[in-house]
Formats: structure tokens, C-alpha cells, sequence
């Protein structure tokens, strides 16, 4: 008899990298103090007690308990779209949001709403690794449009255009960038969107960090302003960061109303609706919580400079680009790969990262370090770390 | 410039179903009394009190802010494992457990792990339609096994072998079945495993509605139980109806170690991980509520019964089949579709239904009766109900 099989569309695609590299923690036995987690991006700080007493009254009431709305709870849909307006100078309706479990499958759902297998989707290299086997899994070829250090690891317009021909559906990009930092002046967004708009097709925005830009840049560009940017641009976000509850699985799609239609219709056979009780608290916490967030971002900022000034310090060490939330650094193991010198950097130094390898092709010499995660004296720590490397 | 277009795949699904039928609600005028909702299977009955506690509890900790392990919470994989070992009278471990958001999701990421675009999985006719819409939106092909109504709905061995065909790759049944009811013996579920097993296909079984059967009618089936039953069976089950919490978006997949290692892959894609808070609720919910789950399947063998007797009594109607939540219900109104019939019953008697229609080919005489939504005195008055549309 036969064996059953698995769909080699997924059976090829390597195991979830952040498991893997948590792994790399129990061979780290602690003698230079505790380990300095900077893989995965999780908050270095809990959630506003306020936020937790919501979520603990939506989710031990029994009217949050049965189903709700596919494209998300109309009280949350329309504080998002109050938050966003106010974010990018724009008029965005609540018909112009769904709710998703977070940005993962917001990206999921858009990209099923747009693209289908054999259709192909713009990625920058590096790239999102979630993005790409989200992509591969669902049997849409991905183009990569290379970023490079010289140029901040943005893309350029024309490197982009060389990408467009028959059976491109739409570019994805991530601004700030996971995993550069790399945060997208309004004027490229500007350009993209153009390009997108002449040639067909969809810009995908995936802006999680957002919230983290610093404070007085004003809006992080002008895309929702454009008349008619309904049919080209589709804006992703994530509530997991800037609420510090990625364990709730909140996240959103802001797109036109057409766009909406057709990812609800794939929402409903992904999971029929996101989970309602933290969709309650966060209709709560968008308007109340804006000094927290305003408070986080200055101390994200904080740990920014902070990773600024013990890399100045560190031989062989090297900022290649960052933003926001995630720093991309040229490690100094010129004769290892970058999963070898992140495991060593895990093993010798009790710091874990992320190997640039695992964001695409050409990225050896870095490491994805999500500073956010830590304060700013843990930070200060890292030199010393570093050092015990040599 | 052209213009960006939809994935065909999707643009070409309906509407999801449920909101399409819940908007009849508006032509129903009241004159009989309150609405009688018997479209989506929704418990008529809040979460015990202590299951609120867990998760208000739960939600309000910082612990469950965080990310959680893709494969589910620990204590819940364990606790689940416990009690389907108990259920089926096999050994299941924990690391056979995929914590999903809901079944719909636990389908599309066992789907997606074994099926690829071009393949063929069998679905039978009348199906659950986010079945098939889920498979279209992927690209999957669907392949029909007629249930006739003659044979209670249930698939015969020969019609499922008649459609087993290069590319095939699974077969996907309900039971509890939805739309009918109909409850597959555990003798036609071991046919259709060994069918499965000598073609190399994969066997799904979706048991959401598995606590409502019959108290004393033993193990829904002895699959678990078959030695190499990793090789070949995939379980499906949705915490929503059992534990009333399908606001909350909690599944699970039972399957062998290797399958939830290729699951675990696409839920990392999906939505990295289900929401924590209520699986750590139902950790605790499993073994403690007991006693409340079977009673509340007491309770809806009494709403079987109330339903069987009121169709007894009602001219033109006939109970095709019925099992567990659902009942496939002939209704009288012969020149009407079932789409026509099921809105001319919301109109005319405040009784929401869904046509059979929605579940497949040539079933425009029948509608689909959640009866367990409805208590007893409310089921009594659908002879009155039915009467006044005559």
C-alpha cells in the first residue's frame, strides 16, 4: 500500500525558525548573568494593568462568548479607523478594516484575497521569513527585489520595476523593516505606490512597527491620502507589539472596502472570526492608552541609542541599518556563517539573535538583533558580552 | 493603467453563508413571537459560570500576554490528549495535539499539510461548505461523494472507492455530520480507514459535534485505537460548541507526531500560534467540567426528542435525518427552492433556517435545523410557527 503524503509545498519548508533558535538557550549556562534574549520581537515590558483588566472583564463575559462579526467587532473596527485617520492625515471608514489574529494572518489573508497559486508576489532580500513561506505553502512564486547595505537596505524603484512582468500580482514590503530596521521615507512609498498603480498591481504595507517611529516624524507617509488608494494599497498592522498581547492574536488589514469583501471571505474559512475578547479591550485601550504608547516609544528610543553607543564601542562589530524596533548588525566571525555565529553568540555570550541567513540570500555577516526587547542597562551589557566572544 | 485584480479563487466564492441568512432576520416582523435562530450551531446556553472565572483569569495575566508555542499550550495538548484517549479508548499523546483557532482553521491547516493545488480531496454531498470553499480558495480540487437520503445520508464504501483517482488525496467526512446530522457507525468509519489506508489516502474526520451524541453509546469510533493510525487519520474537534466559547476560537487536531510537525508549519504562517488565554481556561475546563457537559448533552437529547415529535405533527414536514445538533429537514413548500423556502420561513414565522442548497447539489427540498440552539418550550412552538406559513 502506499504511504499517505504530505503536500511538498509545505513539507519542504524548514521547521518555524524561532523555536529553533530558543533552542539555543539551554546551551548557554548563564556565567556571564542572565540571557539577553533578542530573536523573537516580544515587548520587554508587561501590559498596561488597565489592558489586562479589560481583557480579564471581555473574556469572562458571556457576551463576548459566541460568534462575531467575520470582518471584526464594529467597536474595534471603528476606533482602529479613528486611530488610523488621525496616524496618516487621512479619512479611513471602519468598512475599511479587518481584524485579523494578528499580522501573520492578516498578511495570509490579504495574500489569498490577491494572489493565487502560480501568481507571483514582490519580497525585498531580506525579506520577512513568514512572508516567503507564507507564500511558498500557498503555491505563489516569490520574486525578490534586492536591498543592499549601501542604500540603507531599501529597495530602489528601478530594481523593483526590473521585477514586474506577466503574473505579478503585488510587492510586499515591511516599513520599518523585519528584519533591517530599515524604515521607508514617505517619498519611496510615494514612488512604489505609483509603480504598483501603473502597472496592476497591489502594494502590500506591513507597518507592525509603526508605533514605535519616533515621535515627532509625522505620519509615516501619505499612501491613504492618495484619491483612490483603495485599489492599490492594502496596510497590515499588528495590535501584538504596541499592546505588548501577542498571546491574545489581534491584528488588522486596512484596504478598501472591495479588498475587505474578498479577505473576509477567506477569514471565514481561516478561523470564521478573530478572538472577541481581545478585540473588546483593544476598542477600549486605543483611545485611553496614548501616553503608555507615547511613554514606550521614548523608551524604545532610549534602547535605540543606547544599542547605537555599545555597538560604537564594539571591535569588529557593525550597525548596518536600524529602525524601530530591530537593529541588522555585520557580527565579526568573518570565517563562520551567520547561523554559526549566532549560535556561538547564544552559546559563549548568552545572547540570542537571529541569523541574517534566515531572511534570504547573500546575508552571512548579519545578525537580526530585536533591541526593543531589552532595557536600556541590559543593553549596556552587550560590549561586555561581545567581548567574552573573542 | 490596469487595473489590480482579486485571486479568482477567492473572487469567485460566495459570501459567506452565515451573515447572508442572519440578515432575513430583518424581514421577520415579530408577529409570532421572538425570532427562532436555527441557522449557525450556537449553544443556547451561556459557559458555565467557573469557565468565565478561568478565563477572565487567564486573560488578565500577564503570563498569556506573551507568544506561546505554535503546537498549543502545553497543559491544554495534555489535558486534550488525556480525554480523547479516554473517549476513543486509545492511547493519544500529547505531542498528537495541534491546538487550532477553531475547526475551521484545525481543517485548513491539516488541508494545507496534505493537499496542494491541483490535488483532489473527496468531500462528501450535502457537505460543511467552509469545507469546500476552503479547499477552492487553495486551489485544491473537490471531489463529490454523493449521500443519499435513502441511506441516511451516509456515504456508501463503493461510491467513495468510484471517485479514488490519481491525485486524490484525502477524504474529509463529519460525523456528527452538518448539515444532516447523520452519525457515521464506527463500522462504515473502519471501511473507510482501510479504503483509505490501501489507496495512500488521508482520512479526516471532523467531530465538533462528538460530545452531543448519545450519553451511553461508547466510543464514537475505534480508529485511534488501529495500530499505525498516524499513517492514515487526521481528527478534527472544535472546543466552541462543547464548552460554548466559539468566541474565544479554540480547535484542535489529533494526529500523528509527523503530521502536527507539518501543521505546525502552515500555523506558524496562519497565526503563529492560538490565542493563549483560552486554552489555558480550557486546560483546566476539561477535567473539571464534566459533569456540566454531560448534562448539557442530556439536554439536547431532550431538544432531539421535542424536535422529532413537533415534525411528527406538522403536515409536509419530514425529518430526513438527525444527530448530535443538526437536523436535515424536508420542508413542504415543493415549487419553492430551499433558498426561497428557507427565507419564506424566516419572513413568514421568524424561524431561521439554511437551505440545503447551501451544502450541495440536487438539495433544494431540504433545510438545515440547528435544533440544539433552541430550548424545549421554543422547539414546541415550530408547529405553530409552521402552520402560519401554510
Amino acid at each position: 500500500m502506499p504511504a499517505a503524503r504530505f503536500n511538498p509545498l509545505v513539507e519542504t519548508l524548514s521547521a518555524p525558525p524561532i523555536p529553533a533558535v530558543q533552542a539555543w538557550k539551554r546551551d548557554y549556562h548563564g556565567h556571564l548573568g542572565p540571557l539577553i534574549d533578542l530573536s523573537q520581537a516580544v515587548p520587554g515590558y508587561p501590559p498596561h494593568p488597565d489592558m489586562l483588566g479589560w481583557l480579564g472583564e471581555a473574556a469572562s463575559s458571556p457576551d463576548t462568548a459566541g460568534y462575531g462579526d467575520i470582518e471584526g467587532e464594529p467597536d474595534l473596527r471603528l476606533a482602529y479607523a479613528d486611530w488610523v485617520s488621525t496616524i496618516y492625515a487621512a479619512k479611513i471608514a471602519a468598512t475599511n478594516i479587518q481584524i485579523t489574529s494578528g499580522c501573520n494572518q492578516a498578511f495570509m489573508a490579504a495574500m489569498m484575497a490577491i494572489a493565487g497559486p502560480g501568481d507571483t508576489v514582490l519580497l525585498t532580500n531580506p525579506c520577512y521569513f513568514n512572508h516567503e513561506t507564507t507564500l511558498a505553502m500557498s503555491g505563489v512564486k516569490v520574486g525578490y527585489v534586492d536591498c543592499h547595505a549601501q542604500n540603507g537596505f531599501l529597495p530602489t524603484v528601478a530594481a523593483v520595476e526590473a521585477k514586474i512582468a506577466d503574473g505579478v500580482r503585488a510587492l510586499a514590503v515591511v516599513t520599518p523593516n523585519n528584519p533591517t530596521g530599515a524604515t521607508y521615507p514617505d517619498g519611496l512609498l510615494g514612488e512604489l505606490f505609483e509603480l504598483c498603480r501603473k502597472h496592476g498591481l497591489w502594494l502590500i504595507v506591513d507597518e507592525t512597527y509603526r508605533d514605535f517611529l519616533p515621535l515627532d516624524s509625522g505620519p509615516p507617509h501619505r499612501l491613504f491620502a492618495i484619491p483612490g488608494w483603495q485599489d492599490t494599497l492594502i496596510g497590515l498592522y499588528s495590535f501584538s507589539k504596541s499592546f505588548c498581547i501577542p498571546g491574545h492574536r489581534v491584528g488588522a488589514v486596512t484596504a478598501g472596502k472591495d479588498v475587505v469583501s474578498q479577505i473576509a471571505k477567506v477569514m471565514d474559512n481561516l478561523q470564521i472570526c478573530a478572538p472577541r475578547p481581545p478585540q473588546a479591550a483593544l476598542a477600549r485601550a486605543i483611545p485611553a492608552l496614548v501616553d503608555w504608547r507615547r511613554d514606550n516609544t521614548l523608551e524604545i528610543s532610549a534602547r535605540s541609542s543606547a544599542l547605537i553607543e555599545v555597538m560604537a564601542g564594539a571591535p569588529g562589530w557593525e550597525v548596518a541599518a536600524l529602525g524601530a524596533y530591530f537593529a541588522f548588525v555585520r557580527h565579526p566571525f568573518t570565517d563562520l556563517s551567520a547561523y554559526d555565529a549566532a549560535q556561538k553568540l547564544a552559546r559563549d555570550a548568552g545572547i540570542i539573535t537571529i541569523p541574517g541567513s534566515f531572511f534570504g540570500q547573500g546575508l552571512e555577516r548579519y545578525l537580526r538583533v530585536a533591541f526593543a526587547n531589552a532595557d536600556v542597562p541590559t543593553i549596556r551589557q552587550l560590549g561586555v558580552r561581545f567581548a567574552a566572544t573573542g
